[in-house]
């Protein structure tokens, strides 16, 4: 078969589990997860030596530190993967709920009810433990997912996947319903972006390249997330003790993720206070200033040579280390022209205490997450109280932002009638 | 300039007119519908005239009656597309609802914003009423809206745009938040359909040909509607009377549209009492069977001749026409098999007085809409009490089934701190 025909076994294969985990109780999907962590923690041993043997690959072939890194699997990871397996089996069961149901003037019933997306297809680089972390969501919200994990993984990944389909069958659920894509190369992917008879959605989770490739090949809906360029605009009456601190954790706490900041706004009327206060706090972190003309002469107290002037490139730029553009601009219609155009519809956020502007600034800035007065490293699932998250979807169709497992089902309309028909 | 340079200006006009429109009131937005309803009545003979002039090039470019008749304009039409203007008015304004919100043990108020999409691109048939209809929707929930009609409407559609402009200029809001593609041909459309740094959403209206079209060169997200392979499953325990109220209902009370009956599956214990009771009924209604070898020998009861050996292409087919495929099941098991293979997620209904069948059948059938004792045709925006439609997804990414006004929104999240920051 060629990797094309196999694809196409493989989505049809998961059309016929998707329907039946449509009858699956939240019960048997359950005790698949948690059965899953037991299987995980008995075979131990042997998924690290898989992993091992992955790493040891990716390290003749030259990857970098930080790829070998996000492959490796450890003791510590493993039992983060178990842990994850409980939460997720302890979250409600989305599925099956009617949440709203109203009667029409003919006596019709009309209710939306809760329903699986059908058939998932993920497709990530090579980090293994994503193939436990979206498994299980896709499989709490009773779907049936196809795992497409970067080929330097695959031994992790064939251990990992056995494991989640030993459990499913454990639970009397298909092993169809969790199947792992062991065929390697483009042609696999470019065949799975195209079975749109079988795969509902695509989820591509990884670099803007792999995105975008996926986006431009897939002919089903893909939930996608791309880069997070996040600003924070100061307003002159806002705490500044606190704006500070809230720069600084964007800015400092984790600098490579998508919610951290990359771009300080702040009002012209309150620069010549904060600028300082930032360049002194965050200069003494080893953050690198990227200053507009009006903010460079106010950023003396940060460490010498640590200030830059700003090019044009500075601007809209996700620059995943400690480097932060800082401009300063007239008013908030400036700070809201500048997120429309640099912003990337992740995370902004506004300190301010005066009420009217805040409410402004939640309506107009165009983000997945708007904040007042919060750091903008709470943009994340399990920050925000969504219990688990599968990503952050930065277009608005279906999604706009974390992504539980409820964003891995639709509703569908029910009608109850007692015979009737339309006039 | 280009087709493909005027494209490009048009979608950032309408991404500039998209953040003026988040902040549009909803008296603003009403305001403009009333105004419109207003002006399409001052304009009558004007709109009618340069409808004229289309259907006059139409005839004499040899349309077929059906697509004429669509492109046709009448007194009656133009005063529904005024009703429709005050009917969308009145609607509940879902922009701005945080639906609801939580706090985080840290303190954090999390919520979930009501939000326009953004710019939503039609790209439609040669309809005029559609400019209107779905113009006023888009409007209604925030959008800035461009719309692409088929060319033989050209006239009629740059009077209704105009109106439909100036009655936005006279309430305040942005004339591009509602433009008309006057560039004819398909360079135009497909240019549209790369737009994604300008479009959030593209919604092809029309056959299957156009939603095919469309869906392949879009490169931002595409709510589509394909046809409607509509079926009704009748238990033997159901009420035969209101069983065949419902089948005559479906397929004979408008033939031509996607919620319409395509297929009756009948439970082999009831089809000796059923089929007779169809044949006769639907048979004088000129309804032709396309019947399968255990439902031929019940239904000599319809006219000579109605009754045609059920071929494999009957089965699966959307006939657009008082043709209906007969086929008697051994169960539910293969009448779910069957809506599984041939189905095309629109409508699916069920007649029975059993309660465990019915929440089988709600639970398992996966289509946008699935019904307990009920027409068929009920799956209709207005039916199901949604107000007004822009049509049905039988996809399931952001809706599945029929989309009001709502759904042409999405959500964002809002965070409400004091200082807040990541731990």
């Amino acid at each position: 078969m060629t990797p094309a025909e196999k694809m196409t076994r493989l989505g049809a294969q998961a059309k016929n589990a998707a329907r039946a985990m449509t009858r699956a109780t939240p019960e048997a999907k359950n005790r698949a997860l948690l059965g899953l962590a037991e299987l995980l923690r008995e075979r131990e041993a042997a998924i690290l030596a898989a992993n091992a043997s992955d790493v040891e690959a990716a390290r003749a072939a030259g990857q970098d530190s930080a790829r070998l890194d996000r492959l490796t699997l450890t003791p510590a990871i493993m039992e983060e993967m178990r842990a994850a397996c409980a939460h997720v089996a302890n979250l409600p069961d989305p599925v099956g709920a009617t949440e709203s149901q109203w009667q029409r003037p003919n006596g019709l019933l009309v209710g939306k009810m809760r329903i699986p997306l059908g058939v998932i297809a993920m497709i990530y680089e090579a980090r293994p433990n994503v193939t436990i972390d979206a498994a299980i969501l896709c499989i709490k919200a009773g779907n049936a997912v196809i795992l497409r994990g970067g080929s330097e993984a695959l031994h992790s990944n064939t251990a990992l996947a056995q494991a989640l389909q030993d459990a499913m069958v454990q639970a009397g659920l298909p092993a169809d319903a969790a199947q792992l894509v062991t065929v390697p190369g483009h042609e696999a992917v470019n065949a799975l972006c195209k079975l749109d008879q079988y795969i509902d959605v695509i989820i591509p989770r990884g670099g803007e390249g792999l995105v975008r490739a996926v986006t431009e090949a897939a002919t089903m809906p893909v939930l996608k997330h791309f880069k997070g360029v996040c600003h924070a605009y100061i307003e002159p009456d806002a705490d500044l003790d606190k704006a500070l601190d809230i720069v600084f954790n964007g800015k400092v706490q984790r600098p490579g993720v998508c919610n951290a900041l990359e771009c300080l706004l702040v009002h012209k009327d309150v620069a010549a206070r904060f600028l300082p206060m930032v360049a002194e706090k965050l200069g003494a972190a080893d953050v690198e200033f990227r200053a507009d003309a009006a903010a460079l002469p106010l950023m003396s107290k940060a460490p010498a040579g640590s200030v830059v002037p700003q090019k044009s490139e500075d601007l809209g730029q996700e620059f995943h280390n400690l480097t932060l553009a800082v401009r300063v601009v007239a008013d908030m219609d400036e700070a809201l022209d500048h997120i429309a155009r640099y912003g990337s519809n992740h995370t902004e956020i506004i300190c301010t205490n005066d009420h009217a502007k805040a409410m402004r600034f939640l309506r107009e800035a165009d983000a997945s997450m708007v904040a007042v007065n919060a750091s903008s490293r709470f943009n994340d699932g399990g920050q925000l109280g969504l219990g688990a998250e599968i990503g952050i979807s930065t277009s608005k169709l279906h999604a706009y932002g974390a992504m539980g497992v409820e964003e891995l089902t639709t509703t569908k309309f029910v009608v109850l009638g007692q015979g009737q028909v339309r006039q």
